[in-house]
């Protein structure tokens, strides 16, 4: 049979934010490579059989070079299998899927591009901050916290006036960060948040502005990997702060059940949908 | 029992691109609150004898009023009944959801974000078009369509040198967006594309420049609702077009049945999930 390979966003953590047709094909995998940050939960969905592979992606930790994950992945499908690339958040957001899916078009190699939720929306949700609200932001901006430091200057500059700046893998640089982002013009006092391991029950989080988060979020011991939230929209925080970690979301779902009642629930279809 | 709100997304269009944790609470809704944009077979999954309120927000189209649906959803709650707001794309992304979480915090009562996969990303991606792309883009942004005239020149100037621009309700007013971001620097031979609904079966693309996309759009006939996405990125679809609309995703799964494998598939953990 011939292979493919499918280019799977695992969402933001928790597990159940995969999509069905994440899970689906992952259920049906000959071979799973994945990242460090997936939820080992997601991995156990595989087949028993299948061939598991850590990439080992994490910020500053040793991992496969991406050449060689695009080769393994290449290798793989090309002996007919079907190959499921599990990564983090959405795959074509700051995860290279686009340079992995180019090795697989480049050697004529089919392959589905299975969207995720992305932390960077997912993160902030988590912790009562809508990246858009009607009358304070109309628009959002992703961004990645690495570069090089000659790029640092017009990088910021590039998205220093979006109403919402969410940026992925920054924690590591977080000072230059944000002091890029003043002196690209915007102000000191900007609400900023840092959410760490976002909708997990290992969720933290910490508030502060634009100038001070990179000190807060050194005291409280808050490091990589988080999702940093700049601007106005952080404030709905106050308000809108819903998910309690550690606390079943359905209090209903817990009480008086050994097992969450969701881990029982047959997640088939009622109609045909279309494939 | 007490009442509890779930702001669901409900994905890009694609039925089977809803969370696992969103199918699952909208299996045990009482009550159903849609946009007219959500999968006709998302609602048929709600129970039978689920109450099913079609708020049927669609651009240019008459649908109830924010407050409204806002008045609605708080009433169901405060009534003491299990209430699924199923949203397209995200709830939070340019989709009012923190106006009705806002109204249910207001009031005192329970809520849930569900997130959902954005059309912003997912629609770009089943053109073959990674939002972000390492050399390409290293940022993207989000921007609504919608917007008073007089907005017009200072917001463009605000997102217009982010690498890659997304914009969502935007076909009504294509030829005034793409002018505002030209009048705010970004170059008119920036490649540009629109993709009609997104991730369906009923997709379309179609693919020009910032300064040409109105007309060809309007030569081919293609309107709203549409995901617009403007960078260098767009360019990758030449050889990242995976998708082709109408044929299923997995031949395997399509021949020799009369229905798609995946309707069969059993989607329950293998081992417990935290809730």
């Amino acid at each position: 049979m011939a292979g493919k390979a499918y280019l799977v966003g695992a969402g933001p953590g928790r597990p159940d934010l995969i999509t069905v047709r994440g899970l689906r094909v992952l259920r049906r995998a000959e071979v799973v490579m994945y990242d460090r940050l997936v939820a080992k939960e997601l991995v156990d969905e595989a087949p028993s059989a299948a061939e598991r592979i850590d990439v080992g992606k994490a910020p500053g930790r040793h991992a496969l070079p991406q050449d060689r994950i695009n080769q393994i992945l290449v290798e793989r499908v090309r002996a007919g299998r079907r190959v499921v690339r599990l990564k983090g958040g959405d795959p074509f957001v700051l995860g290279r899927g686009g340079e992995e899916a180019l090795a697989l078009a480049g050697a004529g190699l089919p392959f589905e591009v299975v969207p995720g939720v992305t932390s960077a929306v997912a993160a902030p949700a988590y912790a009562g901050v809508p990246v858009t609200h009607r009358g304070v932001a109309h628009a959002f901006a992703v961004v990645t916290g690495h570069r090089s430091n000659e790029q640092e200057v017009s990088d910021w500059g590039a998205v220093a006036r979006v109403p919402t700046l969410v940026i992925l893998m920054g924690m590591g640089r977080l000072p230059q960060i944000c002091e890029g982002l003043i002196r690209a013009g915007r102000a000191p006092d900007t609400p900023a948040m840092a959410v760490r391991h976002g909708s997990t029950d290992r969720q933290r989080v910490v508030q502060a502005t634009l100038a001070t988060l990179p000190i807060r979020a050194r005291e409280l011991g808050l490091g990589a990997p988080a999702t940093v939230v700049v601007g106005e929209v952080v404030n709905l925080a106050q308000d809108l702060a819903w998910f309690r970690p550690g606390v079943p979301r359905d209090q209903s779902e817990a009480a008086g059940t050994d097992r969450p009642l969701w881990h029982e629930a047959a997640l088939t279809w009622k109609k045909a949908v279309p494939d």
